[in-house]
């Protein structure tokens, strides 16, 4: 497997911001500015490209729901069946005696994933849902 | 298992406002209103009790990586066996030649989960991390 | 001047959740739960609004500079006569020796007032910027 | 007065990740990555700051609401007086027949001008609010 070709450039930075940057990253560890800015980069076009519905995507969809509504996990599945060629995968682990988490992860286009995220969190049960959004283009 | 007890309150609102509200809701898949303001008001509850450090919580951390850095495995490994206490469960899939996403889901105060969440972020071949937090005293 | 005429509906809610509920709303300032709960379908149907580029909108952008770079507040200046159908006010503020805050009130499409935004963000001189965006369709 | 002095450090980057971060940032409008790197370093530290009560800060509250509320103007300007040393300046356009948008320049702690905020946006009559915090130390 033959490496990603790497350049190297030079920026110009006021002593005191690189400061406050180097201090920062080192807190979060980070080895090198490098690593943290191509981070910086990649979230930055990510947060673009998921702008796009019709970009590529992988979702992690999150579902907090409470497990005693019977219909609730039928309809999940249900829902997950519809849409098999999108799920590459779920877990699912209870939280609590009333709670169950369901981790969702998706692929599809970002608008076909935030319609089965939105259709999931209404479900009569689901209490919390959240979705994380990655470009795939970003980041290949 | 007793259910919760439900109460019934009256909400009084401009008739222009509530029949968008219905359009948005009827769209999104909610069966009533209550089941939608419901979900708004926990989601307004968990986002304030996300920003307190100290409150307990679940998270959804999902990195996207590039595994052929192999020291990268070790160290995601290493690092989740130091938390172990905190790691509910962890799935992996391959998203394509390069890249993986690996999600855990964590347990502990919102200040431990994105202390961790932020450690493996900066690990070198981790493209791309998002966290979705839930506080679990909003969603009992 | 006629007022929007009012509806009344009942919302069914757990008895735990009304509670932290009242007790967030209470804390926050609002008068009766009418109020709080309004303020959350148009948040959210702002939130949703602003997703469409196409929706009608008003800006705020709040652009922190620093106000010894002479060219900059031309370019500042020159941007904005150019779209001067979209600008409705501005603000500005000298925050410290080095400082200055200019807040830019916008009118036009999301899409629009999005793309000034990123302009004038990218102006070198500019330190920081951030774009509150309404719809107003969600708020008549 | 004199200019900050600058550094200049190196950055190593994969080329396919570069070439779309130049195509972003040539559409954004920068001049230079060195420009549009700064800019993602100080969004970073800004981000970082104000999850910080304590830290120094200025806000950008912008408020739409219903004129034909009248006690809610005494409210508004009830308000500000009570906080006049955090009150920098605010600015009042009419939006339409209805609703005015007043925006308020504070400086303070984050903590203090987000609990004005939430103060001023529970007032009846306010329709949407929204806070853009930047703190000073970071883009100094």
């Amino acid at each position: 497997m033959s490496q990603p070709s790497l350049i190297r450039f030079g920026v110009s930075i006021e002593q005191d911001l690189i400061k406050k940057f180097d201090r920062h990253i080192a807190h979060a560890g980070y080895d090198t500015r490098s690593e943290a800015i191509r981070d910086l980069i990649r979230a930055r076009l990510v947060e673009e490209g998921v702008q796009d519905p019709g970009a590529a995507a992988t979702g992690v969809l999150s579902l907090v729901y409470d497990h005693h509504k019977r219909e609730l996990e039928e309809h999940l599945t249900g829902l997950q069946h519809d849409h098999h060629e999108m799920i590459i995968a779920t877990t699912h682990v209870h939280l609590d005696h009333h709670n169950c988490l369901e981790v969702i992860l998706l692929k599809g286009t970002v608008g076909e994933i935030r319609e089965i995220g939105s259709a999931l969190a209404s479900f009569k049960g689901v209490k919390h849902s959240s979705l994380s959004l990655t470009t795939t283009r970003e980041i290949h």
